[in-house]
């Protein structure tokens, strides 16, 4: 999922940047592994990747609902962490089977680097997210933090295997766009609130936190693909390809723009929803994305 | 690291198969996650590379040295199948790389369902040997665990960055050959015994651990390009290529049997030297294959 420009803006504003520079800080450490004798170039790509910036709305997820339902700070920089780079290392992937040149302005690591490099980075990213769970301190639930982990990172993966596999076979109805993305983009935006609640010991609303995550990301992901159209092809995994037959693409749009809000207002009251306030920068991310539908 | 043909049978006879099925079972487990709503063909192309065999050198390693160190059954199982799980990604990953279209006697993931389904099923086996580990029942030993995890996981991903950067600029010095395979081979095949140790609550010989593994992985390697000598090209890196400059094929042949023989030896008797036996099984793969050279 790349980042529609307006959210950029929204994070910002909405997220304070306190111990921010904590969850870069302990992403580099985690990806440049300073034990390894051999030289790092795929460290060196994998941090060269995260330097070239994104709205880091998954750190801040997780920064934000860990402090929210009361961890400390320092467990709450590796939520964001783990999640973050997670994250990124879907991102380096997905770029290596588009054969994308570009993300975020920069080349990308397929680009620049080649795609043998490209494999070893998204490799290192994930293991390195992984790593970053390992300093939670309390360790009587790390075991069920990373079973829970794992289930996100096997859906992520099977959405991304859908959605590739959607390019042959295009997608014409929206439960089938709306499964395929809840899994690829929803999963990792519900995995840091789920982890920042499994934390607290709140286990019993884990469910509602991924509706509303994934009914964030699946609004999230049309405004996304609005802001594609033209440059997206008719093969490609967007609303407008799914909505479109038997309608003008005006049509198209306002409907996919009506069924952005409905799943942004529904994120919106779920993660009101959540206990300890720990959907409270999600639902607003999600009604700020609305009201500038 | 493909498996050299006699070792296949060194460990049938060497290794008890009890448990053996457990570890099957476990990597199953964690590999299929049941509680994915999306079809599941990524974790399906992760089980059929699993059943299409190999001799789990590094599960039953891990099986064995954790029983030897004094963990229960099961945790030695988890240990096995982790690491064992981690080995088969970098499998697919590394056949990915090399456009190679047989592994075991069938088609790769690679050849069976192309690229992206490679990257995807690599990925599924990485996440999936966390969530092996998750299931240590020492807790307070997995943040532990899961940090040498991921290092030894970082020193293999850069042992294959140096493996593929020498078929540009071969390698011609016995040094940086050694240290590329000690990278990518022989950090697998210390985890095990490294994980066991850990587990047991005993760490002051894990460098030893790593040394013998090392010493064994490029015993096995050296091993494993003599079986290739033809099948490789002059670019790959293979030992005979280091070492031919200046000799005949003969006398390479020769000192490179002298050198895996060497390394099969300090193996063994680095092995014999860690406590409560955890390095048995490896010191005796290392001398029967040092007796067959």
């Amino acid at each position: 999922m790349s980042a529609p420009t307006h959210l950029a803006g929204s994070v910002a504003d909405l997220s304070t940047k306190a111990h921010c520079s904590e969850i870069e800080c302990l992403m580099a450490e985690v990806v440049a592994d300073p034990s390894s004798p051999l030289d790092s170039s795929v460290a060196q790509a994998a941090l060269a990747h995260l330097s070239s910036g994104g709205n880091r709305v998954r750190a801040r997820l997780g920064l934000e609902a860990g402090m929210r339902v009361g961890l400390s700070k320092s467990d709450s920089v590796v939520l964001g962490a783990a999640v973050e780079l997670l994250h990124n290392a879907s991102l380096v992937h997905d770029d290596l089977q588009d054969a994308a040149m570009l993300r975020r302005g920069v080349p990308t690591i397929f680009a620049a680097r080649g795609p043998d490099v490209a494999v070893l980075t998204g490799d290192l990213l994930l293991s390195a997210s992984y790593a970053a769970i390992a300093q939670f301190s309390r360790s009587a639930v790390i075991g069920e933090m990373l079973r829970l982990f794992h289930r996100r990172v096997a859906r992520v993966i099977q959405g991304q295997c859908c959605d590739l596999s959607a390019r042959n076979r295009p997608v014409t109805e929206l439960a089938q766009y709306e499964a395929i993305v809840a899994g690829k983009s929803g999963a990792l935006l519900s995995l840091p609130l789920e982890l920042a609640l499994l934390g607290a010991g709140v286990r019993d609303t884990l469910g509602l936190a991924q509706e509303a995550a994934e009914s964030f990301g699946i609004g999230y992901q049309i405004i996304d693909d609005l802001q594609d159209v033209g440059i997206d092809g008719p093969l490609s995994l967007n609303i407008l390809n799914v909505l479109q037959a038997g309608r003008t693409l005006e049509e198209a749009t306002c409907l996919a723009t009506e069924i952005a809000s409905r799943h942004l207002k529904f994120s919106s009251e779920a993660a009101a929803r959540l206990p300890l306030g720990a959907g409270e920068l999600l639902g607003k991310f999600a009604q700020v994305l609305n009201e500038r539908l």
